[in-house]
């Protein structure tokens, strides 16, 4: 070990190398449920030169690798198993581009989500993924195929990441994509390293798109009796041509609870709460005030005409407030004692199904799910609260996977954004197409055959 | 060679096993200046198990396969070597299912571009890759990433294509993705394949995203004294926030040359004519008359503003045969006697640059360069002419290499949309990265490490 450590510090300088064991807060992300092991060294490295440095000290002393960005995902792929080496990209946080021919950004991996958006938009551009913890290095959100409320109109990070720089696990430095609108020449190699979750290559440089910064917003709040109906109106509403900036469902709890947590009143009468069993919020985005009330109208109109029987057009005011609040409802769930998150991905269609299948799943169990979601993109995500006592982890663990496996049987995934991580790893393994997994784990062997980049996250 | 055709004919039944020699036209694409060999066999499986039968077929035999969708490639991706056998997917032409709660397409691989429209616009939905010849496979276009002039609003294939069905070269058939609107969940086998030109598995079922059709459309004509002032220009329409569904740009002698072959005229008097060495063509579509009545004056100040002498707003007639005339643009350079096309990407920010350079190199070797492209996306479409005589041949081939090197020193890639194929995988293999060859070659190794897969064509 102390050849591993000296091999580190040559990499990236003693300043840079942590002992494991001193910095357990950064040998995990934020997923409940899941483990993580004691790392031997934390290392910082603050160049792509030193990153292959750090890989190459790894692979020749077989120490396992797991990248780290800012630490805010939720499905333990930041998680290191005892012994690996984390590397930390807390100090390549440069933007080293805002390109206002091009529309693009090209950044180091530890800038955060936040900080590019607010360099985009002094150029009147907007970088629109915006996962539920703004805090999120680029970095990070590229390994999980970060997606969050925006997704309906923009796509997921995948839609926005146009060219890479990352080193594989014998140092390779790959190069791909840049700042083009579109290529077709060769494999997308930065398309297969979106959302590999750091088992692929470490990435060290980062181009994205940036769209047009479209300054009008409003936002409208309707109550569905059912989910039935709250999901066909999901569908009317995308197909609308009105082009959603946010289309969220949440539960009748999930929404008292957000509501409760940011002590927030959104001025519904009562005898209309008690008759909702669920809510959707749509947000519509423009570039002109004028044209946005009139599809606001019409929205109003489609969403009436779907079966809410009262729809709220909402103040600026509370408007961000219910969406900051949506935004933190992790926050939330997690302060009111959930054992588990997990975010389903199903066909839009699917979705009332899969939902009422969970709530089945989870009265058979004796545990809760409670849940909000991406509508607009069928994106279920369900707080799991187990029963507490003997039965609780054995009641939890059976709950998940039968949700995990109910959202796979309507045609979904295990993650619609979260990532598979550690997880997930071992449902993914079992519900995912045996071709699809076997195709997967020949490419990971091909870039990585010594297993070195995030072992036991992924499709291992 | 006769217990391949037994092969063959027990895994397709012996009316869609057809002798290579027989039928040389189904042996490439249209691809000029590159050749092709003579095929042992093509067959024509109608179903998913009948391309295991064929694949595996030709694994026991090692003999090469070469996916054929409509032949209207660009780059002789579906041109096989000697004794291959083609595998032409022309009786798989089912649209399995228009989901409009999903706003999805299934498809077989034999569906046109052209059909899926037409079957999406029956529910008011649309499929909106364009490529210039549109009874184009859907196969192919997934094979290839096609583009289209609609790229600039929509993107490319690649960001409608949510699942596949799909063979690897050992028989494994892979499912990934599905009616979904994203996914986080293992590595993105869908995009990995998208773009993949059958080198490493044929594609046979495709999922794709369907858009809302909007019925309004209105184009303007705007002449430019100069490329840079052209270029300058597109960047300002771009991040307009006016979401044009085309922006393309024609030099003086490819306007000339398709409004010729369209018999058109456009009104524009001799004098601007004379004056202008380049035009952008710039379509809004909207749901409403009035609100793209409004974004069309807009756009008519910016291309004012940006340097356009005058801008002309085109009649309904007049505007769509100038499109028609456009996507015809191959055909009208072939019909003039060009030896090679090519479709460089570059950054938008570099495309006045790289049009000069290409025309210096042309003039150094006595060979022309004409050109039209997506200017929205940075993509160059060049037609090439060799200057005939003895020097033809050598003139063409430095012209073709020069650009092409020129296009990737501005931080571009060999093509667009059009893909690698055979025509350019010297040069690809060449230019690109090394890092990035060799992940991509590895990739291929580890999913057809027989190499039967398309030999000679994509990233050898």
């Amino acid at each position: 070990m102390s050849d591993l450590r000296e091999r580190l510090v040559a990499a990236v300088g003693a300043a840079h190398v942590l002992d494991g064991a001193d910095c357990l807060d950064l040998a995990h992300d934020e997923a409940l449920g899941v483990g993580h092991g004691t790392p031997a060294y934390v290392v910082r490295p603050s160049s792509t030169a030193e990153v292959v440095a750090v890989v190459t000290a790894a692979r020749e002393t077989h120490t396992p690798l797991v990248a780290r960005g800012a630490g805010t995902g939720l499905s333990g792929g930041a998680n290191p198993p005892d012994g690996a080496v984390v590397v930390a990209f807390d100090r390549m946080t440069v933007i080293r581009a805002i390109d206002t021919t091009d529309h693009v950004a090209v950044v180091e991996p530890g800038v955060s989500v936040t900080q590019l958006d607010a360099a985009a938009r002094e150029h009147g551009l907007t970088y629109p993924i915006r996962p539920g913890e703004q805090t999120a290095s680029l970095g990070g959100t590229v390994a999980t195929n970060a997606g969050g409320m925006h997704a309906v109109r923009y796509g997921v990070t995948r839609a926005h990441v146009v060219g890479l720089e990352a080193v594989l696990a014998d140092g390779t430095v790959v190069r791909d994509g840049g700042r083009l609108a579109k290529v077709s020449s060769g494999y997308d190699l930065t398309q297969l390293l979106v959302g590999s979750e750091g088992t692929l290559a470490l990435v060290t440089e980062v181009t994205v798109r940036l769209q047009p910064y479209l300054p009008v917003r409003r936002t409208v709040l309707a109550p569905f009796a059912d989910l039935t109906t709250t999901t066909a109106a999901v569908a009317r509403v995308v197909g609308s041509g009105l082009g959603p900036s946010l289309c969220e469902y949440l539960d009748d709890p999930t929404m008292d609870a957000i509501c409760a947590a940011a002590d927030l009143s959104l001025g519904i009468p009562d005898e209309v709460r008690a008759g909702a069993d669920a809510y959707l919020v749509v947000e519509l985005v423009g570039r002109r005030a004028d044209r946005v009330e009139g599809d606001l109208v019409e929205l109003a109109e489609l969403l009436a005409d779907a079966g809410a029987p009262d729809v709220y057009v909402l103040p600026e005011g509370s408007a961000r407030r219910l969406v900051e609040a949506r935004e933190q409802a992790f926050w939330t769930v997690k302060a009111r004692g959930a054992d588990e998150v997990v975010d389903v991905v199903v066909p839009r269609s699917a979705m009332a199904e899969f939902i009422g299948r969970a709530r089945a799943i989870a009265e058979r169990h004796g545990t809760r799910v409670l849940g909000c979601g991406h509508a607009g993109d069928g994106n279920v995500h369900f707080a799991v609260f187990g029963p507490g006592g003997d039965a609780h982890a054995a009641a939890l663990d059976t709950t998940v996977h039968e949700v995990l496996a109910a959202g796979v049987g309507l045609g979904g995934a295990v993650s619609g954004e979260h990532g598979v991580g550690r997880a997930k790893a071992g449902a993914f393994a079992e519900l995912t197409d045996p071709g699809a997994l076997a195709a997967m784990r020949r490419v990971r062997a091909a870039l990585d055959p010594e297993g070195l980049l995030n072992p036991g996250a992924g499709p291992v």
